[in-house]
């Protein structure tokens, strides 16, 4: 290999395990005898600016390591910038590459979900058609786990652990009165319920979990809904009901749609689904009923990681550094699931075509008969992914992160 | 003493400890030779309808004891029941002492906040003016700490520890784009804002912590924080706000009244404070701004327990049990500091006349000048209730709690 520096940057939503991904490039790459590896700041959008560092700063470090292991969003910060079509002479791939041959960039990793892979493609088939031996290689992550190809991806686990953890909580609080209640959670996943169904992870011997979940994969029947709610009421006071915040009712319309022209939020459209619901349903039924949101938590909170999910995290970004220096580009690296249990996965590379800018959802044959829960292909397929803790290293009482850039 | 048993209940709101509590009167019971440990189901008005069970059936198992203190909520159900004033001959009370009597109860505990201490007076007052012998002792819990004599309540340490450390993990997100924003997080306590102060403990080294925090103890002068907010956003571009539900403006009514009429949320009126300025600075400053309500998470995430808060929790409850063995009635148990670093509290006992119906506010002299923050007397004050953490019992991937009633 003629050039000698690694770069790499992260794209999209923040999620608790893309910082070990980051961590895995950087001690893979220094590892196998990169000379220099950069980070781009706010993703593409700050190498277009030439905002770039030197990770051996503050990488040198293992405890550093580790600590960015343990630390939630993105430590190169990110950005949500799309690169315009791929086109010979275009001022915008010029300055990329320009500024790629400025630090002796001879392989390029992003680390990201659907918009980030689209990059990776389009940065590779730029330097196809240009000549240019610069590599790219795309580390998947995205709490949402709608990407294609990949078994899963690195960051679900954690937020899954966090929300199968959260409800199990949420349950417990919601029985404590002795009345009729329902509590809707609604839960990030506009178009893939990955993680809402990851809610009935909490059901086990001793919690019920949710009674019900609400996946953006089914369009939901409300009179329907409301029937059946209204049944189980009839033995069982306090209902739980997991609802992804994209649901959309039989016609392909977001439930909540007609409310978002009058609501007080300043919130993005879809927020308020289960606020929604929640007003809905103590309207038709009579019954105290609650809202949560579970919000951007679901995605930073990093003090409850899947040791799981960060070890993948971490290894995935290791073996992406390493399969640009084995001189591949135009990839992602992804998981493929060689057994459920004991649980095993190895670490793969697919063609980026296959991946970019295709969403996932949950198989149909993995929800329930009547639409409102998931059943055991689910359970076994997502169980493995939050398992293990990590060992917290927590100062003063909460869990310690490595300092800001 | 004549009487051989004795029965306990929980009231008011769940938190994350005060199953810690009754699992410390339960042991504390049957090791100080209690016959038979009761617990009333939904409080005085589970009572009322004689709905009592036996705990030895659950928690002779020393494990089972292990995993109450690990479950959030109020295992035994709570209520929000305010005794009638206390007058000879009244039929609900006869009727609560027509129940004790039946079941030989000597000791009467009662784990709660304010309204339940109320309960713990009146029946104490009762039990006097009859020439009843049974004894009448307040557990304290509250997430919101606002009761006065004792140093803090149990539960909020691990209420705190949980908003410090999702605060720290909401900074880290709120700085991952090239952009300025500010995030508002909107804590639980509508006229005490202890656990809103907690957010200050979020700061470190590594981590800025929240930005500014609106307690309830200030008015907030609306116009004065745009232009601090607007001049501390020259400098840095991603703001983030802890702000208590229940913060009123200079004329003490709460900020977000106006809106409350026309929301679209079904949810009791203080809700929406952070979705109410999130909206007011995104017209005023023009920049992206976003609302985290933590809601119900804080009070019942038992998976972050403060090991101080759960340790302390027991102690109060067990020698809760011993003041009613020792012949204590209308008492409330109490936290005396003794030292701050390193950390010693007592547990004491005091007249329960001093604690019922009255709110403990954060002194005036702990809140910074400007009273956008909170200074070193709070963080000192604050912080070793926050230390320490519980090895937590995971299975399949979740924290296990113990089976419901």
């Amino acid at each position: 290999m003629e050039r000698k520096n690694l770069i790499v940057g992260q794209s999209g939503g923040p999620t608790a395990a893309i910082n070990s991904s980051l961590a895995g490039v950087y001690v893979g790459a220094k590892e196998l005898g990169i000379d220099t590896v950069y980070g781009m700041r706010y993703g593409i959008e700050g190498l277009l600016k030439e905002n770039i560092i030197n990770l051996d700063d503050t990488l040198e470090s293992t405890l550093n390591v580790e600590l960015l292991k343990r630390t939630p969003s993105s430590y190169l910060g990110s950005c949500r910038y799309k690169l315009p079509e791929v086109k010979k002479g275009d001022e915008v791939y010029e300055k990329i590459f320009e500024i790629l041959d400025k630090y002796n960039i001879g392989i390029f990793i992003y680390i990201g979900g659907n918009d980030s892979m689209d990059t990776i493609k389009k940065l590779s088939d730029y330097a196809k058609i240009n000549g240019s031996k610069i590599r790219f290689v795309g580390v998947p992550k995205t709490i949402d786990n709608d990407l294609p190809v990949t078994d899963h991806t690195p960051g679900f686990g954690s937020a899954a652990k966090y929300i199968a953890t959260s409800i199990s909580e949420i349950v417990r609080d919601s029985n404590v009165y002795d009345l009729k209640s329902v509590t809707f959670v609604e839960i990030m996943g506009r178009n893939a319920g990955w993680l809402t169904a990851a809610a009935a992870l909490a059901k086990n011997k001793s919690n019920d979990g949710p009674d019900f979940i609400l996946l953006p994969e089914i369009g939901l029947d409300l009179k329907k809904f409301i029937g059946i709610l209204s049944d189980r009421m009839q033995t069982k006071g306090n209902i739980v009901v997991a609802v992804s915040e994209g649901i959309k009712d039989t016609n392909g319309h977001h439930i909540s749609e007609d409310e978002c022209n009058v609501d007080a939020f300043g919130h993005k459209m879809l927020s308020g689904t289960a606020a929604f619901l929640a007003k809905k349903i103590k309207t038709e039924l009579g019954v105290k009923t609650r809202a949560v949101e579970i919000n951007t938590l679901q995605r930073a909170a990093a003090h409850l990681q899947s040791k799981t999910d960060i070890d993948e995290a971490f290894n995935i970004g290791f073996l992406g550094a390493k399969a640009g220096i084995d001189g591949n580009t135009g990839v992602m690296m992804n998981f493929e699931r060689v057994e459920n249990s004991p649980y095993l996965s190895i670490v793969k590379k697919c063609d980026i075509n296959l991946v970019a800018n295709i969403e996932k959802c949950i198989p149909g044959e993995w929800i329930s008969e009547d639409g409102f829960y998931v059943n055991e292909h689910f359970i076994q397929y997502a169980k493995p992914l939050i398992m293990g803790e990590l060992s917290n290293i927590v100062c003063d009482g909460i869990q310690s992160h490595i300092k800001s850039l």
